[in-house]
């Protein structure tokens, strides 16, 4: 296949994603940090998070932080756990639960782990008994959707037990923000970290942090870290309506226009029945073309899905993505140790038909490399 | 004055700068992380980086920083000092100076300072004599051009003085990098931390660090946080030719043509030219307006100039800048505790034919005001 000249490729990947021509065109702007016009869509960028999550003004913040996503989730650990007396309990089924634990570690902050295989889902009830026998426990962790796998993380369910035992419990719904509804009040999520380059559609360049306002206030003195003080960021912000430190004005000027979009397109109801019909689409193509699934005991989401490298003779990853690559079409390499895999994603500006055409370059791609396969039974 | 409404106002400030329309235009593009086309170019604005630096690639480092560029001043310092025995003495004359200093405290980091007001330049000698009582003074840090007024500090001298006395020298040149020679290897200087929205005419998004081989590896362990990990972040693209954590790939393709305009514009001396020229053109107008700058007593860069509010009972600044906004030219207000000032950059995509520009809106919105003011003595 020859590359298609004429576009970009399209990113099927956990992020950056393909993203609007429109919301790149609202980059085409320098706008000043102090200006008016600027600091305006700041405050309805802040306004239509909060509203996007269900939550009130009164109780809850929304704190952008300029950097990539895994800032917010060690900003948000950093702010939250106390230096004297914390202790953070992280749900493990994945590179991103993993890091968490990393950042925890190099914090100085007491961290301890609840360990599963990235195929299987975190058990709500496991957290709950950890939690009965260790009273010193203040804090519980977990991954909304891995991106490592695209696995589902029962965070409603978690979130009830985490707070009947009174700890504080945060979410790291980098991958799932946006493509399906979280209850953050109902499930008493006190920390929700998630991103401008994902599931709203932005472009790389900051994150944000929804927290309620009592924990930021509680957490004074907490943060262990100048520039990812999510408080003092909140706080000064509040006085002056500007970021403490530079803003990336480019990539909020994306993130605005994303948030029009993601209004226009009816909301996160409807993106997610797109990134669903996208992901049904996929899975049942590339079952016809005889792929099988890493997560066949459950637990898919639609966001991210995770097939095994056929064991073929003529099959490998490298040359099956070059192929695509050269097609127009991005997807992404495992993530999981020991096991051969590969990951295509069902999010970002991507629909129906764009999906169609990457199962129909799939299936050339094998013809090419000589590899043929019995379909694989279609998932429901 | 009427706001011009074709065009975006120029940005006489600190930063976010004006930047060419090619740049914004280079933005227009989803690249995924991983794409050989995006880290070609991250190689490439790498290697820029370096020769921009005059180092060469055995002894030197360009290590980017997704986010702010006080995010990377707080990596270098975060991973600089040891842990055990380290200690960190800043010369302060500005927010910024202060600032290191604040980091430094919330990292657990030893630190002292030597103090100037903000219209004094640093005097090396002070930090030597420092040096000399001082022997548990590990690393010593300043900025170049202190962006709360705009003066210049002498980096070479004192990084002569801090290499003969033997401990590490790291320069925050954020404003300066670009538009002044800098001596890096010459001048003893082992960590340098800059930005792409400054004076290499990129959009915010991150920043990047200048580092001594010899540095990184002897700080291993020695980072703070797991984001902020210059080590580790070196490391992985030097394995995998990636970023560790998702990269603000729009500002990245954004910084690549404007490193290709610099080039094509001359290098680093055309720049500075460029810049000087828009400085004298700026400090003779706005002499001959009338307005008196800061520093009187010498310390004059040309990346940005602080100016006293006239004691004139029909000026204020907000009236001013306002009017100044609405005919289309941004300046900045003043950040020097207890002096009523405001500040005017330099820098940017902006040349003769704006400055001028902005004086002549200036000679209005004076005259709309009803002030009038017998002209100052024009600076050299």
């Amino acid at each position: 296949m020859r590359r298609v000249p004429w576009r970009d490729k399209l990113l099927f990947a956990p992020g950056p994603l393909t993203t609007s021509p429109a919301v790149k065109a609202a980059m085409l702007r320098d706008l000043g940090a102090r200006d008016d016009e600027f600091l305006d869509i700041v405050a309805d960028v802040k306004n239509r998070l909060l509203t996007l999550a269900g939550v009130d003004r009164d109780s809850y913040a929304a704190v952008l932080v300029q950097g990539c996503g895994s800032m917010g989730v060690e900003a948000a650990i950093g702010c939250a756990v106390p230096r004297a007396g914390g202790k953070l309990l992280v749900a493990v089924n994945g590179a991103y639960g993993r890091r968490m634990v990393d950042m925890a570690e190099v914090l100085g902050i007491p961290v301890d782990t609840v360990a599963y295989p990235e195929n299987v889902v975190v058990v709500p009830d496991d957290i709950g008994e950890r939690l009965a026998a260790d009273k010193t426990i203040t804090h519980v962790a977990m991954v909304h959707c891995e991106t490592t796998t695209g696995i589902f993380n029962p965070i409603g369910e978690m979130g009830k037990i985490v707070a009947e035992r009174g700890r504080v419990f945060m979410v790291d719904a980098m991958s799932s923000f946006g493509a399906t509804e979280i209850r953050i009040r109902e499930w008493g999520i006190r920390w929700l970290v998630s991103s401008a380059n994902k599931c709203l559609e932005g472009v790389p360049g900051f994150c944000f942090v929804i927290v309620a306002k009592g924990e930021l206030a509680a957490g004074a003195g907490n943060a262990r870290s100048l520039c990812l003080d999510l408080r003092a960021q909140d706080e000064d912000m509040r006085k002056t309506g500007q970021f403490r430190y530079t803003p990336p004005t480019h990539a909020i000027l994306a993130f605005h226009q994303a948030l029009l979009e993601l209004e226009a397109e009816g909301g996160t109801r409807a993106r997610t029945e797109r990134y669903k019909r996208n992901c049904r689409m996929l899975r049942r193509g590339m079952a016809a073309l005889g792929f099988r699934e890493f997560l066949a005991s459950g637990g898919h989401g639609w966001i991210i899905t995770s097939f095994r490298c056929p064991e073929h003779g003529k099959f490998s990853f490298a040359a099956f993505s070059a192929i695509l690559r050269d097609g127009g079409f991005v997807i992404y390499p495992g993530k999981v140790g020991g096991a051969d895999l590969f990951r295509v994603g069902s999010i970002g500006r991507i629909d129906a038909a764009d999906v169609a055409g990457l199962i129909d370059a799939m299936r050339r791609a094998l013809a090419e490399m000589g590899v043929t396969m019995p379909p694989e039974e279609a998932p429901e």
